[in-house]
């Protein structure tokens, strides 16, 4: 257990907004679909320079699933071209005798070819292995068309004919992936030919990478975990103004967050949204503050007025939460335990990241406050002002020329480049960051 | 291979009469439902005096499962305390945090002990795996209701929670079996409580076992194979008019047998009743005649002579076809293929019980014929008086007082017992069974 960060917290009262969930339901987002078919049959074979040591070769077409007869232990490998997330279909038809024992089917799908090829079983790490993907099927009746309801993410998919009987073996008609996101590509501003060939390879991983994850929400990602986080949505709604443009998506995710909060109206890390909209019993407190942070962003982007008049007090909450953990100094108080983010290195001492995240998250509100005139905003000035100093005074090591962090007071990267983004320091005093000065 | 009896034919024709397959879809069964709760939970343990080396003991009361929370690797077995035939139903909360993961559960059902304690991939018979009755079910959102889609047959059932995650385990607060069959308990009249008591445990098994195949159609078990098989129909056709008397669910298989023969007229061995009704591509002598005979019992029953009207003509093709079999001496030609079913048992030769199969099922003919004026009942009497005069002349081993079968005039059970049931010898001419006279 050891290697697992605690999460866990016990009984929690969960306060539920009727009105913003209703608002979050309304937005739900009818996904767009595809038919995408498997472009080849490939095998998986060692090869110590691929990733994982494993390597695709193209084994025949795909018309093969349709012509060749399986039987029991027999299999193939489905490549379907690209990185996928939907519903798998499966035309399966009988040859030989009538089936007079039911078809078992075992699927195993896999973004990465070493996920084919190394059995599932053997996995031993600490995240729960239920997130494999992997399915045993039996079909009583052939021929039948196999429409599996749990959704799938995925470019490989491997078949295996666990059995069928002496007397019958299996075709397959089709195979197809009905894909689903709330992303309409089609809004996407192509990016000028002349750009380097790299950066256009690398904007279009990103680009589909963001799509995969539309989907009712923004999903951390579409094959594990698929909940809504909200230091994901930070990132991804921001990717999403410059390219899909999908508004009410991140508009959905804001009114989910302020929806349902803890008692004290904290924001949770993370959103289940099935069977209802449920917080996870984590709270963290740079993530708690991001959402003042999205929900500028939002404003920048939509300037939907509306939403601002909505949400404006569960993010000042969030900021009076987190004002509530500054010590005698105006420093926030650091501990032992999981209570900020900022990031997995389990080293890394939270305490001048998250000064600066509340630093960052402050100066959004306040712009948000001083272009809408809300009465916050001397407030907010004031205790910027404040916690920005105290952070200079006792958190900034001048010798060094960097911010240091708990009673170690321990040098980070995340220190440096959160201090930077939240502009603390005035800009003569520049802040070193990995031995330039930025 | 050499151990699978070779039963496939290739490519065949099939016969289908629309009237009667619409007939026999009029009178598919309404089923009766009920819903059953595990009794208890138990353990299986090792035990040399027990039935397969298995011993159940109880652990404890069932409503445990709802009590206990279930995580990776925790798993029980629960006792329904009789034998059900139906769909399960599981309904299972999260316990803990919100569930962070799917979960993964198996299920093994059971009808003996063994079944849910030693594991299936260790099976490696002939016939087909895919009928051991395991599950694996993922589920992606909790709360649920789990309505599994396929029939099972058990009263064991072990849940294994193959994986939830580290933030939740997961509790039962229900599990049932929704039975399903089409033989109607309140119809079976009570034995009298005097008789004898292994008698009657023995007829209740009977009774239980009987309820359990009637389902659509009478299924040859309904464990594996779940097929209408006419040798089976015709002793459960029997048993039925003695006990649950559900005429219609015999007519319905006859109408089947009749609305799918091959091209020549014969009816198959076996039904496929999904998607649609199939003949199997076995066809066995003394099966195809045995429709004769469930014909005749039907009408014995039933006094239905609307089925006679429809059905005699396929009653008299079997015999047609069954009569081209014999040779120049009247006697039914011997092969080494599986031509005729009889028994399992390999070293069984086929050709005296095949005769008197003939025999017996023409003479049930002729009493039909004789009762209903039938134009065929000459020609079965001079038929019928030929070929036992045949059986006695060539079959018959005055010296050993026995039938005796093929080349190698083997003596067999089977042969004494359908001569015997065929009347072949006039009654002063006992036939020696078992040494005694019979």
């Amino acid at each position: 257990m050891s290697e697992v960060p605690s999460m866990q917290k016990t009984k929690m009262i969960i306060k539920k907004n009727d009105k913003f969930i209703k608002i979050a339901e309304s937005l739900k987002p009818k996904l767009i679909k595809d038919k995408v078919y498997p472009k080849q049959i490939v095998d998986v074979i060692r090869d110590k320079d691929a990733i994982h040591g494993w390597k695709v070769v193209k084994v025949s077409e795909i018309d093969t699933i349709k012509k060749e007869a399986y039987g029991k232990s027999d299999s193939f490998i489905l490549d379907f071209g690209d990185h996928e997330v939907g519903y798998l279909t499966i035309k399966v038809r009988p040859v030989g005798s009538p089936p007079d024992a039911p078809l078992r089917l075992k699927l195993s799908f896999g973004e990465m070819p070493v996920e084919v090829k190394e059995p599932f079983s053997e996995y031993k790490g600490w995240i729960s292995s239920s997130w494999l993907q992997e399915e045993v099927i039996n079909v009583d009746i052939l021929p039948a068309e196999l429409k599996l309801p749990r959704r799938y993410s995925f470019r490989y998919l491997k078949v295996e004919v666990v059995d069928t009987s002496q007397k019958y073996k299996v075709s397959f008609d089709e195979i197809y992936c009905t894909t689903v996101t709330s992303a309409d590509v089609s809004k996407v501003k192509k990016l000028p030919e002349t750009l380097d060939k790299e950066l256009q390879i690398i904007d279009k991983i990103s680009i589909k990478t963001l799509q995969d994850c539309m989907q009712d929400v923004f999903e951390d990602g579409p094959k594990r975990d698929r909940r809504l986080w909200i230091g994901d949505l930070r990132l991804q709604a921001a990717a999403n103004y410059k390219t899909f443009k999908n508004y009410d998506l991140v508009k959905r995710c804001l009114y989910l967050f302020a929806g349902v909060t803890n008692e004290n109206g904290q924001v949770s890390a993370c959103i289940f949204t099935e069977p209802e909209p449920i917080p996870d019993d984590t709270f963290l407190y740079d993530y708690s503050l991001f959402f003042v942070d999205i929900l500028y962003n939002y404003y920048k982007a939509s300037k939907d007025i509306k939403v601002i008049k909505d949400l404006w007090p569960t993010a000042v909450r969030q900021i009076e939460i987190a004002l509530e953990r500054l010590d005698e100094n105006n420093i926030v108080k650091d501990d032992e335990t999981w209570w900020a983010f900022i990031d997995w290195n389990e080293k890394l001492n939270k305490q001048a990241p998250a000064q600066a995240v509340l630093i960052y998250c402050m100066k959004r509100a306040l712009a948000l406050a001083e272009e809408l005139n809300l009465k916050e905003k001397d407030f907010l000035k004031k205790k910027i002002d404040e916690i920005s100093e105290a952070a200079v005074k006792h958190l900034y090591d001048k010798e060094q020329g960097f911010f240091v962090s708990g009673k170690e007071k321990s040098v980070s990267w995340a220190a440096q480049v959160w201090m930077v983004l939240a502009e603390v320091l005035p800009k003569e005093k520049k802040c070193r960051v990995n031995g330039k000065i930025i």
